[in-house]
Protein backbone atom coordinates (compact mmCIF):
# COMPACT_ATOMS: atom_id res chain seq x y z
CA UNK A 1 0.00 0.00 0.00
CA UNK A 2 1.86 3.31 -1.35
CA UNK A 3 0.38 6.01 1.00
CA UNK A 4 1.69 3.61 4.58
CA UNK A 5 4.98 2.50 2.27
CA UNK A 6 5.92 6.52 1.68
CA UNK A 7 4.86 7.24 5.44
CA UNK A 8 7.31 5.15 6.58
CA UNK A 9 9.53 6.24 4.40
CA UNK A 10 9.02 9.64 5.67
CA UNK A 11 8.90 8.88 9.22
CA UNK A 12 9.74 5.60 10.12
CA UNK A 13 13.36 5.71 11.37
CA UNK A 14 15.57 3.07 12.23
CA UNK A 15 15.94 3.71 16.42
CA UNK A 16 18.36 1.03 16.69
CA UNK A 17 18.99 -2.71 14.70
CA UNK A 18 16.06 -3.63 12.70
CA UNK A 19 13.63 -1.45 14.39
CA UNK A 20 11.72 0.48 12.75
CA UNK A 21 9.98 3.56 14.57
CA UNK A 22 6.68 4.45 13.82
CA UNK A 23 5.64 6.17 16.69
CA UNK A 24 4.70 9.31 14.86
CA UNK A 25 1.60 7.30 13.04
CA UNK A 26 1.34 3.87 14.03
CA UNK A 27 1.87 3.18 17.68
CA UNK A 28 2.13 6.30 20.19
CA UNK A 29 0.41 9.19 18.02
CA UNK A 30 -1.84 7.63 15.67
CA UNK A 31 -2.87 9.38 11.97
CA UNK A 32 -6.51 8.76 12.11
CA UNK A 33 -6.35 9.63 8.63
CA UNK A 34 -4.14 6.92 7.67
CA UNK A 35 -5.84 4.75 10.07
CA UNK A 36 -8.83 5.07 7.94
CA UNK A 37 -7.14 4.44 4.79
CA UNK A 38 -5.50 1.46 6.49
CA UNK A 39 -8.72 0.18 7.43
CA UNK A 40 -10.41 0.30 4.26
CA UNK A 41 -7.67 -1.11 2.45
CA UNK A 42 -7.80 -3.86 5.07
CA UNK A 43 -11.22 -4.49 3.89
CA UNK A 44 -10.61 -4.62 0.82
CA UNK A 45 -8.57 -7.82 1.10
CA UNK A 46 -10.23 -9.51 3.72
CA UNK A 47 -13.78 -8.42 3.49
CA UNK A 48 -15.30 -11.56 1.62
CA UNK A 49 -14.19 -13.66 4.35
CA UNK A 50 -17.59 -13.63 6.34
CA UNK A 51 -15.07 -12.14 8.98
CA UNK A 52 -17.64 -11.22 12.13
CA UNK A 53 -14.91 -10.44 14.89
CA UNK A 54 -11.77 -8.64 15.03
CA UNK A 55 -9.32 -9.50 17.47
CA UNK A 56 -5.62 -7.79 18.26
CA UNK A 57 -3.64 -7.30 21.13
CA UNK A 58 -2.93 -4.37 23.65
CA UNK A 59 -2.15 -1.55 23.00
CA UNK A 60 -0.97 -0.63 19.69
CA UNK A 61 -3.16 -2.46 17.91
CA UNK A 62 -6.36 -1.13 19.17
CA UNK A 63 -6.77 1.72 17.45
CA UNK A 64 -6.52 0.27 13.99
CA UNK A 65 -8.54 -2.75 15.18
CA UNK A 66 -11.74 0.05 15.95
CA UNK A 67 -11.65 1.66 13.21
CA UNK A 68 -10.98 -0.91 10.59
CA UNK A 69 -13.96 -2.86 12.34
CA UNK A 70 -16.09 0.74 10.74
CA UNK A 71 -15.65 -0.73 7.48
CA UNK A 72 -16.74 -4.17 8.30
CA UNK A 73 -19.98 -2.79 9.65
CA UNK A 74 -18.91 -5.02 13.08
CA UNK A 75 -20.03 -4.74 16.38
CA UNK A 76 -17.41 -6.64 17.97
CA UNK A 77 -13.43 -5.78 18.30
CA UNK A 78 -11.50 -7.93 20.85
CA UNK A 79 -8.59 -6.99 21.97
CA UNK A 80 -6.68 -10.04 24.41
CA UNK A 81 -5.07 -8.28 26.98
CA UNK A 82 -1.21 -9.19 28.66
CA UNK A 83 -2.23 -9.25 32.48
CA UNK A 84 -4.87 -10.39 34.35
CA UNK A 85 -6.65 -7.29 35.98
CA UNK A 86 -8.87 -8.09 39.03
CA UNK A 87 -12.07 -7.62 36.90
CA UNK A 88 -11.10 -10.25 34.53
CA UNK A 89 -12.54 -13.22 36.98
CA UNK A 90 -14.61 -15.60 34.63
CA UNK A 91 -12.33 -18.45 32.49
CA UNK A 92 -10.08 -17.14 29.68
CA UNK A 93 -8.18 -18.71 26.73
CA UNK A 94 -4.20 -17.88 27.42
CA UNK A 95 -1.25 -18.08 24.93
CA UNK A 96 2.20 -17.12 25.90
CA UNK A 97 3.51 -14.21 23.33
CA UNK A 98 7.08 -13.24 23.25
CA UNK A 99 8.15 -9.55 22.57
CA UNK A 100 11.25 -8.88 20.47
CA UNK A 101 11.56 -5.19 21.23
CA UNK A 102 10.74 -5.32 24.67
CA UNK A 103 12.05 -8.10 25.72
CA UNK A 104 9.89 -9.67 27.71
CA UNK A 105 7.52 -12.65 27.55
CA UNK A 106 3.34 -12.17 28.67
CA UNK A 107 0.08 -14.05 28.56
CA UNK A 108 -2.42 -12.63 26.19
CA UNK A 109 -6.07 -13.45 27.67
CA UNK A 110 -9.19 -13.27 26.16
CA UNK A 111 -12.08 -14.45 28.58
CA UNK A 112 -13.91 -17.45 27.29
CA UNK A 113 -17.00 -15.46 26.78
CA UNK A 114 -15.77 -12.99 24.01
CA UNK A 115 -14.35 -15.89 21.76
CA UNK A 116 -16.75 -18.91 20.32
CA UNK A 117 -16.68 -21.58 17.72
CA UNK A 118 -19.19 -19.56 15.56
CA UNK A 119 -16.31 -17.06 15.26
CA UNK A 120 -14.78 -16.25 11.58
CA UNK A 121 -11.97 -13.79 13.23
CA UNK A 122 -9.84 -11.59 11.64
CA UNK A 123 -6.35 -10.72 13.45
CA UNK A 124 -4.38 -7.61 12.99
CA UNK A 125 -1.28 -7.47 14.05
CA UNK A 126 0.49 -3.74 13.81
CA UNK A 127 4.01 -4.69 13.45
CA UNK A 128 4.72 -7.93 12.33
CA UNK A 129 8.49 -8.95 13.48
CA UNK A 130 9.04 -12.77 14.36
CA UNK A 131 5.03 -12.91 14.44
CA UNK A 132 4.61 -13.91 17.90
CA UNK A 133 2.10 -12.11 19.10
CA UNK A 134 0.19 -13.02 15.73
CA UNK A 135 0.76 -16.38 16.58
CA UNK A 136 -0.17 -16.20 20.16
CA UNK A 137 -3.56 -14.94 18.85
CA UNK A 138 -4.48 -17.74 16.52
CA UNK A 139 -3.75 -19.85 19.83
CA UNK A 140 -6.75 -18.18 22.03
CA UNK A 141 -9.52 -18.32 18.71
CA UNK A 142 -8.69 -22.27 18.08
CA UNK A 143 -8.39 -22.37 22.02
CA UNK A 144 -12.48 -21.52 21.44
CA UNK A 145 -13.22 -23.70 18.55
CA UNK A 146 -13.60 -20.48 16.01
CA UNK A 147 -11.77 -20.19 12.79
CA UNK A 148 -8.91 -17.78 11.85
CA UNK A 149 -9.85 -16.57 8.32
CA UNK A 150 -6.93 -14.35 8.34
CA UNK A 151 -3.93 -12.43 9.61
CA UNK A 152 -3.58 -8.53 8.30
CA UNK A 153 -0.16 -7.10 9.56
CA UNK A 154 0.40 -3.06 8.90
CA UNK A 155 4.18 -3.47 9.08
CA UNK A 156 5.39 -6.64 8.54
CA UNK A 157 9.49 -7.04 8.46
CA UNK A 158 9.47 -10.48 6.31
CA UNK A 159 13.38 -10.58 7.75
CA UNK A 160 12.17 -11.56 10.51
CA UNK A 161 9.89 -14.64 9.30
CA UNK A 162 6.80 -14.05 11.19
CA UNK A 163 5.27 -14.25 7.90
CA UNK A 164 6.87 -17.36 6.55
CA UNK A 165 5.96 -19.02 9.94
CA UNK A 166 1.99 -18.18 10.54
CA UNK A 167 1.93 -18.95 6.42
CA UNK A 168 3.75 -22.13 6.75
CA UNK A 169 1.21 -22.99 9.84
CA UNK A 170 -1.62 -22.63 7.01
CA UNK A 171 -2.92 -19.15 7.85
CA UNK A 172 -3.45 -16.62 5.28
CA UNK A 173 -1.20 -13.51 6.22
CA UNK A 174 -1.41 -10.44 4.07
CA UNK A 175 0.47 -6.95 5.45
CA UNK A 176 0.00 -3.54 4.15
CA UNK A 177 3.39 -3.06 4.03
CA UNK A 178 6.49 -5.75 3.76
CA UNK A 179 9.75 -4.38 4.43
CA UNK A 180 12.67 -6.74 2.76
CA UNK A 181 15.24 -5.31 4.65
CA UNK A 182 16.77 -2.78 6.50
CA UNK A 183 20.19 -1.66 5.21
CA UNK A 184 22.63 1.01 6.11
CA UNK A 185 20.15 2.86 7.52
CA UNK A 186 17.68 2.40 3.96
CA UNK A 187 14.07 0.62 4.38
CA UNK A 188 13.22 -1.57 1.56
CA UNK A 189 10.39 -2.86 0.54
CA UNK A 190 8.96 -6.10 -1.24
CA UNK A 191 8.14 -5.25 -4.91
CA UNK B 1 -26.60 9.39 27.30
CA UNK B 2 -29.52 7.09 27.29
CA UNK B 3 -28.32 4.16 24.97
CA UNK B 4 -25.11 4.48 27.50
CA UNK B 5 -27.08 3.58 30.55
CA UNK B 6 -29.30 1.14 29.07
CA UNK B 7 -26.05 -1.27 27.88
CA UNK B 8 -24.69 -0.14 31.39
CA UNK B 9 -27.82 -1.90 33.18
CA UNK B 10 -28.09 -4.55 31.20
CA UNK B 11 -24.18 -5.53 30.97
CA UNK B 12 -22.50 -4.17 33.53
CA UNK B 13 -22.67 -6.57 36.41
CA UNK B 14 -21.05 -5.59 39.56
CA UNK B 15 -17.84 -7.93 40.13
CA UNK B 16 -16.63 -6.89 43.39
CA UNK B 17 -17.59 -4.32 45.71
CA UNK B 18 -17.78 -0.85 43.29
CA UNK B 19 -16.59 -1.95 40.05
CA UNK B 20 -18.76 -2.03 37.20
CA UNK B 21 -18.16 -4.40 34.62
CA UNK B 22 -18.07 -2.90 31.07
CA UNK B 23 -15.73 -5.85 29.42
CA UNK B 24 -18.27 -6.73 27.58
CA UNK B 25 -18.72 -3.65 25.33
CA UNK B 26 -15.94 -1.00 26.30
CA UNK B 27 -12.25 -2.33 27.92
CA UNK B 28 -12.37 -5.77 26.58
CA UNK B 29 -15.04 -6.93 23.53
CA UNK B 30 -15.90 -3.25 22.15
CA UNK B 31 -18.80 -2.50 20.60
CA UNK B 32 -17.91 -0.23 17.40
CA UNK B 33 -21.54 0.94 16.84
CA UNK B 34 -22.09 2.18 20.89
CA UNK B 35 -18.00 3.69 20.09
CA UNK B 36 -19.75 5.67 16.98
CA UNK B 37 -22.79 6.85 19.26
CA UNK B 38 -20.15 7.84 22.09
CA UNK B 39 -17.57 9.67 19.76
CA UNK B 40 -20.66 11.64 17.82
CA UNK B 41 -21.90 13.09 21.96
CA UNK B 42 -18.88 13.75 22.67
CA UNK B 43 -18.04 15.98 19.55
CA UNK B 44 -21.33 17.36 20.34
CA UNK B 45 -19.98 18.25 23.65
CA UNK B 46 -16.97 19.54 23.11
CA UNK B 47 -16.61 19.86 19.37
CA UNK B 48 -16.89 23.95 19.59
CA UNK B 49 -13.36 24.03 22.06
CA UNK B 50 -11.43 23.91 18.92
CA UNK B 51 -9.50 20.82 20.03
CA UNK B 52 -6.24 19.54 17.80
CA UNK B 53 -5.69 16.50 19.76
CA UNK B 54 -7.09 14.27 21.76
CA UNK B 55 -4.92 12.32 24.45
CA UNK B 56 -5.84 9.09 26.24
CA UNK B 57 -3.89 6.25 27.62
CA UNK B 58 -3.50 2.87 26.97
CA UNK B 59 -5.01 0.45 27.09
CA UNK B 60 -8.62 0.42 27.16
CA UNK B 61 -8.90 4.63 26.19
CA UNK B 62 -7.44 3.94 23.10
CA UNK B 63 -10.27 2.74 20.82
CA UNK B 64 -12.81 5.15 21.76
CA UNK B 65 -10.15 8.12 20.95
CA UNK B 66 -9.41 7.01 18.03
CA UNK B 67 -13.52 6.76 16.58
CA UNK B 68 -13.78 9.76 18.54
CA UNK B 69 -11.29 11.74 16.40
CA UNK B 70 -13.14 10.55 13.45
CA UNK B 71 -16.13 13.25 14.52
CA UNK B 72 -13.54 15.80 15.18
CA UNK B 73 -12.35 15.37 11.67
CA UNK B 74 -8.69 15.23 13.95
CA UNK B 75 -5.80 13.59 12.70
CA UNK B 76 -3.78 13.30 16.06
CA UNK B 77 -4.62 11.20 18.57
CA UNK B 78 -1.95 10.31 21.40
CA UNK B 79 -2.41 7.38 23.79
CA UNK B 80 0.27 7.80 26.87
CA UNK B 81 2.18 4.57 27.73
CA UNK B 82 2.72 2.67 31.19
CA UNK B 83 6.17 1.69 30.70
CA UNK B 84 9.18 2.24 28.72
CA UNK B 85 9.48 0.51 25.72
CA UNK B 86 12.91 0.75 24.53
CA UNK B 87 11.88 2.74 21.04
CA UNK B 88 11.48 5.29 23.01
CA UNK B 89 14.78 7.09 23.46
CA UNK B 90 13.95 10.83 23.51
CA UNK B 91 12.68 12.37 25.91
CA UNK B 92 8.92 12.00 27.28
CA UNK B 93 7.00 13.49 29.84
CA UNK B 94 5.92 11.65 32.84
CA UNK B 95 3.20 11.51 35.26
CA UNK B 96 2.78 8.39 38.34
CA UNK B 97 -1.29 7.18 37.87
CA UNK B 98 -2.56 4.58 40.19
CA UNK B 99 -4.81 2.02 39.55
CA UNK B 100 -7.28 1.52 42.20
CA UNK B 101 -8.48 -1.54 40.02
CA UNK B 102 -4.87 -3.04 39.64
CA UNK B 103 -3.69 -1.96 42.69
CA UNK B 104 -0.24 -0.39 41.15
CA UNK B 105 1.33 2.62 40.18
CA UNK B 106 2.88 3.17 36.52
CA UNK B 107 3.86 5.90 34.65
CA UNK B 108 2.18 7.61 32.12
CA UNK B 109 4.90 8.55 29.36
CA UNK B 110 4.32 10.70 26.18
CA UNK B 111 7.33 11.24 23.91
CA UNK B 112 7.69 15.18 23.95
CA UNK B 113 7.46 15.54 20.40
CA UNK B 114 3.90 14.67 20.14
CA UNK B 115 2.26 17.09 22.64
CA UNK B 116 3.34 20.67 22.34
CA UNK B 117 2.62 24.45 23.83
CA UNK B 118 0.34 24.94 20.73
CA UNK B 119 -1.58 22.24 21.90
CA UNK B 120 -5.46 21.96 22.21
CA UNK B 121 -6.45 18.79 23.76
CA UNK B 122 -9.27 16.87 24.90
CA UNK B 123 -8.65 14.33 26.90
CA UNK B 124 -10.84 10.96 26.75
CA UNK B 125 -11.01 8.66 30.25
CA UNK B 126 -12.89 5.71 29.43
CA UNK B 127 -13.25 4.94 33.40
CA UNK B 128 -13.42 7.54 35.73
CA UNK B 129 -13.10 6.67 39.68
CA UNK B 130 -10.65 8.35 41.37
CA UNK B 131 -9.55 10.18 38.87
CA UNK B 132 -5.94 9.66 38.87
CA UNK B 133 -5.73 8.43 34.51
CA UNK B 134 -7.15 11.78 34.22
CA UNK B 135 -4.96 13.78 36.94
CA UNK B 136 -1.45 12.19 35.20
CA UNK B 137 -3.02 13.20 31.34
CA UNK B 138 -3.51 16.58 32.64
CA UNK B 139 -0.04 16.88 33.66
CA UNK B 140 1.61 15.57 30.59
CA UNK B 141 -0.40 18.37 28.49
CA UNK B 142 0.79 21.15 30.50
CA UNK B 143 4.23 20.09 30.82
CA UNK B 144 3.97 20.62 27.28
CA UNK B 145 2.86 24.30 28.24
CA UNK B 146 -0.43 23.27 26.16
CA UNK B 147 -4.13 23.57 27.32
CA UNK B 148 -6.64 20.87 28.43
CA UNK B 149 -9.84 22.13 26.67
CA UNK B 150 -11.75 19.53 28.64
CA UNK B 151 -11.84 15.97 30.16
CA UNK B 152 -14.71 13.23 28.54
CA UNK B 153 -15.27 10.39 30.78
CA UNK B 154 -17.43 7.63 29.67
CA UNK B 155 -18.35 6.11 32.72
CA UNK B 156 -17.74 7.87 35.76
CA UNK B 157 -18.05 6.84 39.53
CA UNK B 158 -19.30 9.48 40.99
CA UNK B 159 -18.99 8.55 44.63
CA UNK B 160 -15.28 8.19 43.88
CA UNK B 161 -14.50 11.67 43.33
CA UNK B 162 -12.50 11.81 40.71
CA UNK B 163 -14.37 14.16 38.61
CA UNK B 164 -14.71 16.42 41.88
CA UNK B 165 -11.45 16.46 42.70
CA UNK B 166 -10.60 17.31 38.44
CA UNK B 167 -13.49 20.11 38.52
CA UNK B 168 -11.70 22.09 42.09
CA UNK B 169 -8.38 22.33 40.19
CA UNK B 170 -10.54 23.58 37.58
CA UNK B 171 -10.99 21.47 34.63
CA UNK B 172 -13.81 20.97 32.33
CA UNK B 173 -15.23 17.14 33.25
CA UNK B 174 -18.14 15.82 31.60
CA UNK B 175 -18.97 12.35 31.37
CA UNK B 176 -21.33 10.20 29.10
CA UNK B 177 -22.81 8.02 32.23
CA UNK B 178 -22.50 9.25 35.82
CA UNK B 179 -22.92 6.81 38.46
CA UNK B 180 -24.07 8.00 41.78
CA UNK B 181 -24.29 4.81 43.56
CA UNK B 182 -23.97 1.02 43.61
CA UNK B 183 -26.21 -0.14 46.21
CA UNK B 184 -26.93 -4.03 46.83
CA UNK B 185 -26.18 -5.27 43.17
CA UNK B 186 -28.31 -2.19 42.25
CA UNK B 187 -26.75 0.71 39.94
CA UNK B 188 -28.15 4.21 40.28
CA UNK B 189 -27.47 7.04 37.73
CA UNK B 190 -27.39 10.75 38.49
CA UNK B 191 -30.18 12.30 37.35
Amino acid sequence: MDLLKQRILKDGLEAGSGVIKADSFLNHQLDIGLFMALGKEIHRRFGHLNINKILTIESSGIGIAAITAIYFDLVSVVFAKKMQPNTMTEAFYSAPVKSFTKGTVSMAMVAKQYLTSQDRVLIIDDFMAHGEAAMGLTSLVEQAGGTVCGIAAIIEKEFQGGSKKLRDAGYLVDSLAVVSKIENGQIYFKD
